[in-house]
């Protein structure tokens, strides 16, 4: 659909002339024919969301989800796959999630904790509720202000496709907790982080600052949010109650763990391309989206370029565990493999749909390879930036490195839709935005694979020890 | 925005030449407003589902519906508001709702029960699940043959604008349970008779056979369904088994009621014009499409008639009581006041999208009254229809008195969507589209209202004995 026969043409010709074992199969062709007819993606999100479902960190689900990675990685022409065990301090859930309005009204409200929430004592608590619009309404509440009282804080994200408004509103939940915290709350429940209006709540981490104790903390769905704030406006000045029970409760260490597997290229000396994802998923949500689809584009991906032929540089995937809750994987593989430099790192972990824009780096370091890899992927409908790549959750090492990083960077307007959320189901993936993915990854995976020169500023010499390349 | 000033200049016409006494602001600049600007209905739903909630029939929340009604309707200017109780047998839902499966895969299940699902015992059953792609494949089932197992029914319900695949794909709720339970079923789960792709499933009454004891019967949201197919699929021969917990429960006889109000008109010895929904909702359902915008949109149209002057006939509204678990307010309407006749009967019970067709039962009995109510709400873009109206729910009376009945079908393309869910809630609510219902009711009560000859057989002489008009 992206194809143009010109830039096609031009493309082979880029591949090959890099390439020092030319393929019966062009990199192009398997990149077209992913982009019509990939099926290895799509086999393993579906493999993962049907087989395993919801996979939270640290427990038994999420260890059945390497299991079956594993299994998937071996079948289907991965070498060295293995767990990297990791310990973590884990948090779970509980199944007791209620809430009720007690006056002056009576209406029960969806809510989901919030990950590192504390439980609410047996049998609940029952407190007047006080609304923030935003968190910057919550922050200029007087200390002691809250004591004794349920925060309810509120915002207005919208779905963006660039996802920025995460960063933006996204406060109300990585934040507000502590500050509710430390104002002496109660508990707090916030609007979903979300861009939805479906009754089902968007978990996610938040943080309590050191030596402030967690308080129980949940989201509501935006519309039981929204039905907040208009009881609010009718209530006028009668003090509004809401009852809330939640048994989250930590484990203790438990073990999680990294999956990793590798298309071994033709020169074990140069420094591997790293193409991450997460394993797990929060409780209640199967992670189609969130990152199934981003394990399937990567897999997918570096087995398409081993049909091109073998690579020159190794290309290895790296399934991150107890990313939600933490990034944890993405931390303990840094602090395993930190003297093992990385050529270059690119990670998948924002739905399905289509990537739109090409980010690097190494634009100025490297603009022969960054300009190659851009006019390689415009076929496909992606577009160069000139923003700076920074790399997603699990590149941890790739930052610590100061490596080479490219962002593919997806459509993510449904994103916040099902980020988090039970609705975050294999149905949500359109194969056709799946199989774009794959065929842009394979494309560009293709080139960095078999590109001799550092991916991060070009022409030094290629004989030069692998680790003086970063 | 549907205007026009042709039509527009009829209608006023049209009205102004049946009504006794005309009004200082005509119907039509009144449904013109009320197009632009109309606060009545959407007050209304707003307040019902902000300060009550879901309101299932025959409990205190149902009561609390009922209060809230009578409190509107009085502040609106309706007169003779009143309750109607009646008896009913009430089951309620209970509270612990869970399904997995535990073999050959693990992954939790989202199930809501069904009305009049039996509990399962304590604990939960687990057992073998029988897949039947259709309900046909169900009654296909040899006798005996599902002694022990959980049948799981799905279907290929898709939205419709006419809603006619409810019917159609609706038997494996509304007839599923029973065929099953017949069959020696030890539970039942269905794919919830909805189209959309949210973890919400659609609960509704299910009705087994004289003599056939109920089973746990429950809806898995239709991705839930989808993952169970797929599962199906990838287990081959394996059995797979599920773990089904469920505790509803049969209150007896609790009380329920019908509330009913009127805009009286000048001629009392004329039958009125019955205006129907119903005040009830599923337990996990706010209720805003089913059917808080169907109270709201037949009050708002009752009281603009009033505005353009008392009207020659009583315009009565009925929020019925308890018509989602089995029409109980309709049928103990129709049983209180049979011998009263109605003049025509319309009831609004399909959400809040725009109204499209108008059908009547009189079209060849009274063309010209059926001529003249189709061109005055053509400009809102509703259609004559040939199709021969028979009335929704509420209006059994009608019904049972072989009445005048009229049909303002709306689009229901988005309606099963949100039907007896946790997301049938205010946001779903387009308030043009629900003006623009406003205007429509507004149009059409206003000329029956004000029609002095019978609306089933128009040139009947109007001195007549009212009871003879039907």
């Amino acid at each position: 659909m992206y194809k143009s026969a010109l830039t096609l043409a031009a493309l082979s010709s880029a591949i090959s002339l890099s390439a020092q074992e030319p393929a019966s199969v062009s990199l192009a062709e398997i990149a077209d024919k992913a982009l019509e007819q990939d099926t290895i993606a799509w086999d393993f999100v579906e493999g993962i969301t049907t087989e395993v479902g919801p996979r939270q960190a640290g427990t038994e689900a999420e260890a059945r989800a390497r299991d079956w990675a594993m299994v998937w990685l071996n079948a289907n022409g991965f070498d060295n796959v293995a767990n990297e065990p990791f310990e973590m301090d884990t948090w779970v859930p509980g199944d007791v999630h209620r809430a009720s309005v007690t006056a002056p009204y009576m209406q029960n409200l969806v809510v989901q904790p919030l990950g590192n929430s504390a439980a609410t004592p047996e049998g609940g608590i029952e407190a007047q509720v006080v609304y923030f619009p935003t968190l910057d309404d919550l922050i200029a509440a007087p200390e002691g202000s809250l004591t004794g009282k349920i925060a309810f804080v509120s915002h207005e994200m919208r779905p963006s496709m660039d996802g920025s408004h995460y960063g933006y509103f996204g406060g109300a939940r990585f934040a507000g907790p502590g500050i509710a915290a430390q104002k002496g709350a109660a508990a707090i429940v916030i609007k979903s982080v979300g861009t939805d209006l479906h009754r089902n709540p968007h978990t996610g981490t938040t943080r309590f600052p050191e030596g402030v104790s967690a308080i129980p903390a949940a989201a509501l769905s935006v519309p039981d949010a929204q039905n907040l704030e208009r009881m609010f406006e009718r209530a006028g000045d009668a003090p509004l109650s809401l009852k809330l029970e939640l048994n989250p409760r930590r484990l203790g260490m438990t073990m999680s763990g990294n999956v990793v597997g590798e298309i071994v290229g033709r020169n074990a000396a140069l420094p591997p391309v790293l193409l991450a994802c997460h394993i797990d998923s929060w409780w209640n949500a199967p992670g189609a989206f969130d990152d199934g689809a981003g394990c399937a584009i990567i897999a997918a991906a570096a087995r398409n370029v081993r049909k091109a032929g073998q690579p020159l540089r190794t290309i290895r995937v790296l399934f991150a565990g107890a990313e939600e809750v933490g990034l944890f994987g993405s931390v303990a593989y840094s602090k395993a493999h930190i003297d093992e430099p990385i050529a270059v790192g690119l990670e998948s972990d924002f739905g399905a749909d289509r990537v739109w824009r090409f980010e690097s780096n190494f634009r100025e370091t490297n603009p022969d390879l960054h300009s190659l890899i851009a006019k390689s992927v415009a076929r496909f409908g992606v577009a160069d930036s000139s923003i700076r790549a920074s790399g997603g959750a699990d590149l941890n090492i790739v930052r610590d490195q100061k490596g080479a990083i490219i962002d593919l960077q997806q459509d993510g307007t449904r994103y916040f839709d099902l980020h988090h959320t039970p609705d975050d189901t294999l149905d949500k993936i359109d194969i056709n935005q799946l199989r774009q993915n794959v065929a842009v990854w394979t494309t560009v995976v293709g080139i960095l694979a078999n590109e001799d020169r550092p991916i991060l500023t070009g022409g030094v010499n290629p004989s030069a020890p692998a680790v003086m390349e970063q």
